[in-house]
């Protein structure tokens, strides 16, 4: 998933800046080394641990949490425990992920193990977790909802790996109902957490499982977002090899989208996947069948179909959440 | 650490009993492909799915947990989430430990990461680490404690490693204190949250604080314990290449203290050291100068100092407790 376009406004910058100073503290407590990964993998450092300004990702999941919080009449500090704790489950996700799809690059710098090998990266990761679930550990009213985001992580990590030894045709070829519930998993379950925490710590715990819901729905709608910026995305702001998803063949839902679609344009697309070319002309031959063959349009469609989903929770249970419906939005209406 | 000694007897026969299923239907919910690498990670079965009879380690963990619940009027069963939160934890940590140690072997088997690779290694792990959370999110009494444990366990083994590339002699050489301190985190904190959480479940969790101060004493004397097989203990018992520790440089107490004692064979045990060497004859040759320069003297009794203390807060808050005292007892001597 990437984050690095612009997103958010005034509501999300302010989150920020909340989140930043408690963000510092709970890195703080780790063993020297530790603590200099850790702040590499949060954006803070270089290599060298050398302060570097700039982009530590969006903060959208504690920007969520706080404004679920005020959106129930809470302050944004209340949901900060909850803030905190998925901002590092996130980087947690990114440092093992990375190390488990071998991504090289991460927000236009080396990936964490790359810059400092396999076993530091996945320690650092283990790190953030800890601390991750060390702010929600005397809360049970919250807990609950970052411990089921854990599992649904893992899961949905667990089955898009396991999407990758499956064909693209026939009887074992994954569909798209399978893509949405894995990207539920792997991209809305921390997105359910940040919400459901934020309304809990809030002080509106019957208010959690309907955000829960809702997150999940954005999730589905923010992983076919980042699939179509895996696509069609400008290098420059997503801070990936142009094509890359195409370049290893992973299911995205764009091309599912086209291979379902049937017609020529699918045969056509199905025939130079099935050729294994990763060379620049064939990949971007690929984007270019994805796209005639309606599969760029489906996918927007069907992104546009989650996120009203969410939005319709949001406008049910939390009426006047103007900042949080905003941001929701924003998700999915990056790419078009 | 290693467990494949025998210890126990009936009680924590009685209690694996009562793990044996619960840790199963906690392993149920995973995805098919996780559900498998975790059934091989905690001993159930080997690498192509096929059940094996045996060794899934000896629930030391869990049966302190049970047997913490016992002594304080309560069941076995009330700390049953407590104690198959501790055992996926020891699973968790053996999962990723093997994977920054470069680790082949565990339990006579192949390691985690050598029987499926880094990646799926990786993942399971942190499968069994969430599964662990999920076990106590909804229990404030005693999810602090595992919280504790886990940043315990990540600075304990950042600090393992920071000792490896740090000098046998001079100012920066690692000494027993410091050692000590590591040994509490990496091996202590998981034994303490185990008697905690048993109390705190058990309806006692005054006496939580107590017992987490007991474990990581413990934990201190197990991890000498460790050590010590390291270098004496029977390859055919403790899964391990003989003198493996030594070959590999770690910084372990009987060498640390043989060190510090000075004298002839101190020196000569230096030079050893200061040449490399990893050959039979060399390794050997320390290992004897360890134990002549009185490490493996000085290693047992601060082992048995250690455990003295945690044995001393368990007469103090739980005098009846003869099960617990008795595995605490035998975790220390099962070398000497």
């Amino acid at each position: 998933m990437n984050l690095s376009d612009p997103l958010g406004g005034a509501a999300v910058a302010r989150c920020r800046g909340l989140l930043e100073p408690a963000l510092h503290e709970a890195v703080a407590v780790l063993h020297p080394w530790g603590a200099r990964v850790a702040a590499f993998a949060l954006g803070w450092s270089d290599t060298d641990g050398g302060p570097r300004g700039g982009d530590g990702g969006k903060s959208v999941r504690p920007a969520i949490a706080m404004l679920s919080a005020e959106a129930v009449g809470a302050s944004a500090e209340s949901a900060l425990p909850g803030a905190v704790a998925v901002e590092l489950v996130h980087a947690f996700s990114l440092a093992h992920d990375d190390i488990m799809d071998r991504d090289e690059l991460r927000r236009h710098r080396p990936s964490l193990w790359k810059a400092y090998g396999v076993g530091p990266a996945l320690l650092a990761g283990d790190a953030l977790l800890a601390l991750a679930v060390s702010q929600l550990a005397g809360r049970p009213e919250a807990m609950p909802y970052l411990s089921a985001a854990l599992i649904e992580l893992v899961q949905g990590q667990s089955a898009d790996m396991a999407f990758e030894n499956r064909p693209w045709h026939g009887p074992d070829a994954v569909t798209i109902e399978e893509y949405a519930e894995m990207a539920a998993g792997k991209t809305g379950g921390l997105l359910g957490a940040a919400a459901a925490a934020g309304v809990a710590l809030g002080g509106a715990p019957e208010l959690a499982d309907r955000m829960w819901t809702m997150g999940r729905d954005l999730g589905v709608a923010f992983q076919i977002a980042d699939d179509m910026l895996g696509i069609w995305g400008d290098p420059a702001v997503t801070g990936k090899p142009v094509f890359s998803d195409l370049r290893r063949d992973k299911k995205t839902i764009p091309v599912l989208a086209a291979l379902a679609a049937g017609g020529a344009a699918a045969r056509e697309l199905s025939a130079v996947l099935a050729s294994g070319a990763t060379d620049e002309e064939s990949v971007r031959q690929a984007a270019h069948l994805v796209e005639e063959a309606g599969g760029r349009t489906r996918a927007k469609e069907l992104a546009d179909r989650y996120v009203a989903s969410a939005l319709g929770v949001i406008d049910e249970c939390l009426p006047e959440a103007a900042d949080l419906r905003a941001l929701c939005d924003s998700l999915v209406n990056r790419v078009n």
